[in-house]
């Protein structure tokens, strides 16, 4: 699982519901924008409009799009990371990890040579001329905000494609890269919206590139790809601009929060200053994650542990942001934790 | 656009409200199996079983899958066919036309070569060795339901890989081919749920095929693909068995409701006899179906002229079986048009 723990598995293994499991694994928002409420009245019968008209108003109201930029919607960011690497078909990839398996997975379906870079010890390393890179903005599973510009710089100097991935930037005040579009026309940015919009269940992510570049990605698309319903939802959830402040202080706020309930657990020896809606920390002693998920499962509590991301063990584990409430029941449960 | 006009530029032509045009272009069941009250209570966090388990199920229920048999779900029947043809990538492509354009247009993008047999003149002519056939049953835009038996033989005696699709099958009372998979292990059905549970706006589709060809095709997808309000919504709808006989019965008499309105008019010289939700007509004396479109349009209907189906021409219209009312209005619409 790329996005987090099954918490289906996970409920029957232990005779509950899925929603009774308190998941930290899943780096979701846990509020929304807006209710199921705003479905009523959507018409199912008819072909959705095959130029998403609404929904892209919605989003460039949201975001912004330069000129000379255009947008491919997709049914969720994951395929849109699919439906671009089989477009672009890279040669060498390079992926700065750590970073989900995602890319790395459809890289081996696609016979891609794939370079990691580590993040954390080389960033500065030198890439193949004319590969793609893929850099995730915040990063995942750490959470930081890194300033791209010396990075950009480099890979345009070596006529890099160059995928920002941005599914966690609406978490961060910080600005998209996606206005470099109009000066470097082989730059792809994704974006997903579930995360920050509370809503995995609803499958819209895009991506922005030059408008030639969108049109190639587009000759492979079928004509209608998005739900009716989750267009409809999505159209009124972008429209709820007290949502996104709402949101920023809330993250900030409950992480601060989380940040306590780990550093006093003692059970970690290092916790990575995240900017986004989790937070990784690295169990003291080259402790087992593995053994902590365990003894958290009684809890009904569903944490990920990250041996799975290129670079890191077993010993770091990640904690998505999730309500006060929620949080106080990880804090206490670390209390029964045997180190 | 493939599977019809485009209502939305048509509305916004006449001034009116999109779910003001009386739509003869789309071919959908007017009643859906159930509204959406039936989303009380969807979860929109966690994100879905990536296993489908529950629609899966349900799916299984209404359409007993087969031993040896698998089943890959889409993001709707048009984004299954892109897929598949894209996995297959066949050199040669037979299409037995008419046929909507989804697959001719995918065969241009993917540098296929093109076969067109007229199922009209030449239904049992020789396909290459080894080709990729494509048969839709009952066919678009005559609706006429075939006997597949002998075509099935010379195509397996051909060695090709056959694609059936079935998207409109459960309009008639007739079995899938999906039982012979398991005698034949290049044999895919493909699955549309939009037209006969009436939710174009719902994009769930699905390919049936022998285990091991679903596993192959399943590589080159993403982890969540469907929407989790979509899955709801159609696992609720499948289990209405009620609205099976309800909407065959619906069906046949309203579509001859339809073929009456089509005779009286005294526009068309042929009615094709269709099976499925539609009925295809030509015109009398090589009339001009646009010129027959634009006259309704004052009415707000939208008709679909059929001169983008290969081996038809503009003197071909197509009607979608519409409830009792909207056939009225189109009947009485007819009255006014000049010969």
């Amino acid at each position: 699982m790329n996005h987090g723990g099954n918490i289906y598995q996970f409920a029957r293994r232990l005779g509950c519901l899925p929603e009774q499991v308190l998941d930290f694994s899943a780096n979701i928002n846990p509020k929304q924008a807006v209710d199921l409420n705003c479905l009523q009245g959507v018409q199912l019968t008819p072909y959705a409009d095959p130029d998403y008209g609404l929904l892209k108003q919605a989003l460039d109201r949201r975001y912004p799009i330069p000129a000379g930029v255009d947008i491919e919607l997709f049914n969720g960011a994951s395929a849109a990371i699919f439906a671009l690497l089989r477009g672009l078909q890279p040669k060498d990839l390079v992926l700065y990890t750590p970073l989900y398996g995602e890319y790395a997975h459809i890289a081996g379906e696609l016979g891609c040579a794939v370079h990691n870079i580590n993040r954390f010890n080389h960033l500065l390393a030198d890439v193949p001329e004319r590969s793609t890179v893929v850099f995730v903005n915040p990063s995942t599973p750490d959470g930081r905000l890194y300033d791209l510009q010396e990075l950009l710089a480099a890979w345009q100097a070596a006529d890099c494609t160059i995928i920002i991935d941005e599914s966690f930037l609406d978490f961060c005040s910080a600005d998209s890269v996606a206005e470099r579009i109009a000066h470097y026309d082989k730059l792809y940015v994704i974006k997903s919206l579930s995360k920050f919009y509370g809503c995995a269940g609803i499958r819209i992510g895009f991506i922005l590139a030059a408008t030639a570049a969108i049109k190639e990605l587009h000759r492979f698309e079928p004509a209608w790809k998005l739900s009716s319903l989750d267009m409809a939802y999505m159209q009124q959830a972008l429209a709820n601009n007290a949502f996104i402040e709402q949101t920023l202080e809330q993250t900030a706020y409950l992480r601060d929060l989380l940040y306590q309930s780990l550093q006093g657990s003692g059970l970690f020896d290092k916790i990575y200053p995240g900017q986004a809606n989790f937070l990784l920390a690295r169990m003291a002693n080259g402790g087992d994650g593995y053994r902590l998920q365990a003894q958290l499962e009684p809890s009904r509590i569903l944490i990920r542990v990250c041996d799975n991301f290129e670079g890191l063990d077993k010993s770091h584990v990640r904690f998505a942001v999730k309500d006060e409430l929620t949080i106080s029941q990880l804090a206490h449960s670390f209390k029964n934790v045997k180190k």
